[in-house]
């Protein structure tokens, strides 16, 4: 982050040919922008995102509505392009990389980066969802995947997940993070019956119960509450900013893994970019707790990145009233 | 407006391989432009912007902090694509159509469409803007406008302006249609001084003191209050429903603009889509009162129809979530 150019985009956003501030978050974005990339012409031409998908053993806890076995379709059909995500993604031409990091099946794909590190977390309501080993292992596969991206030209990143259930270890963690009851955050996830939420909040309450939770440690949170979709996405995070590169953050789920990659390096917040407000019940407030204020307000709930991907569409926009538009000086008149 | 195929769009919104409902105002915006285009494929991949300049009298009183003589300027520069909605209007190839409807200058350029009614509208603290019959052909070349774009290809429309001193009028308006105190709902505008707001709010209840308004008649409030900017974004909104063709509006302005048009004609609403939160103090009563909620939250406040262009993003994103995502029957699993 060159705070010195942030400065020189600052001044330059001034002078474009406009009432100084009139574009709003288009303006902090591009000056934001131009300070990561270190140049008052930053580019997202290149854009990729990456899909951690996982199972999640707290699924036996009947808290999705969905059957495990969509994860492993889903999966597939992220790397065919045909989901949500895929189609916009085709829109502004974000490469997708789909990552394999627990998904509980045999996964034979060549579109698809194998990196399982086990078949699904363990049913953290009866203890860990993984070793420490594990969670180290997926933050790493993490910034592993992010430096395969940036290496391959990815100008811009972000995170998505598939892991049917994966609402619920997500919830988990924020109440552990926040201290508030999982009752008043609990979710309706992928159209989980809102009559058998307190059911979920109830499975979410037992895996607090069950685990004695370090909440100042990100890697204890992870380990007890998480999953490998969670860590892996904590990962991306941070390797994007070990990469020096923006990172767009998705809803619900990649904000709380946002709040653990924070925690365990607080440089990584200079690269965040936030997306949509997510329609989930407690993506309020793992905004809120992160610091960042989602600028799409569309009702979204769909997880997979959809979020961050629509999200590239205006940060390309701060990046094109930047290349685009004219200055006063060039326009011969002076500032209004 | 098709019923049957808004019916038929539902169900298939509905098949799509994601949870009923996550993707939100994406849904809702294909299920709107699909009764629209009558098809359960709409595009909006033609793209058009109709931008009406104008001056207005009212600047006489000093509510501008622009010299009147920038509305000539940048009306030639939003020509040249190098305002702030010419810059984002290049991301998405939306074509601009810039039209003097009442710059007080001669403007002689072969890219601006001259349809000069007047040298700019009078001042409203001295009695009516425009007379009805500058009203009415102000509508009628809005009007005529749409029907160009469309004749020319537009499968969508938005509408902008560029007027100095035009948010004085705009809120004129507002506050006549809402009986809201001027002082409660003047805003800075193009950085107008906020210690000067108390004038602004002045001059403004001076116009409604000057004017008798009947504010059942549209045409009434734009002949007393209005401009012919604001005169021809009516007709281009009336215009758009006209030719059946979705219409995104911009911020304050524009709005305000569409509340009349609807009442002009009532059949105009379902042709409408919001676009951006416009940071000016009385967007959101305007946008309030249209019964419209805008779903990009970006503290803007440049007009000239950036936010509808921007906008545009959105509203693909919906096409390409319908043209690009495969069923749950194509994937051989049931709905979720």
């Amino acid at each position: 982050m060159n705070l010195e150019t942030m400065k020189a985009a600052k001044e330059r956003v001034d002078q474009l040919i406009k009432p100084q501030g009139s574009l709003g978050k288009l303006e902090d974005i591009y000056i934001q922008l131009a300070g990561i990339q270190n140049t008052i012409f930053p580019s997202i031409s290149k854009k990729a995102l990456i899909v951690m998908c996982a199972d999640h053993g707290v699924c036996e806890e009947g808290i999705a509505s969905a059957p495990q076995s969509v994860t492993l379709m889903q999966t597939h059909n992220i790397a065919k392009g045909i989901t949500g995500v895929g189609a916009l993604a085709k829109q502004n031409h974000t490469k997708i990389y789909t990552v394999d990091i627990g998904v509980n099946a045999c996964v034979n794909n060549p579109d698809i980066y194998h990196r399982k590190i086990s078949y699904g977390s363990n049913n953290i309501t009866k203890g860990p969802a993984m070793t420490y080993d594990q969670v180290k292992r997926a933050i790493e596969i993490g910034v592993e995947m992010a430096d395969l991206a940036v290496s391959e030209g990815a100008q811009v990143l972000g995170t998505g997940e598939m892991g049917i259930g994966n609402t619920t270890p997500t919830t988990a963690i924020l109440s552990a993070l926040s201290g508030i009851d999982p009752k008043k955050i609990t979710g309706i996830g992928a159209n989980f019956p809102v009559e058998k939420l307190p059911h979920k909040a109830a499975v979410i309450q037992k895996a607090l119960n069950a685990n004695t939770v370090d909440i100042e440690n990100p890697l204890d949170v992870l380990s007890k509450l998480g999953g490998y979709d969670i860590a892996g996405m904590t990962g991306v995070i941070i390797g994007a900013s070990k990469n020096k590169v923006p990172m767009v953050l998705d809803g619900y789920i990649c904000t709380v893994a946002a709040i653990l990659a924070c925690k365990l390096d607080p440089n990584v917040k200079q690269y965040l970019f936030a997306s949509h407000a997510s329609k989930e019940k407690g993506a309020e407030l793992a905004s809120n707790i992160l610091g960042l204020k989602p600028f799409l307000d569309l009702d979204m709930r769909l997880g997979e990145g959809s979020g961050a991907v629509l999200a590239f569409n205006i940060l390309e926009s701060a990046c094109y009233m930047n290349q685009e538009m004219i200055t006063f000086e060039e326009a011969g008149i002076g500032v209004v």
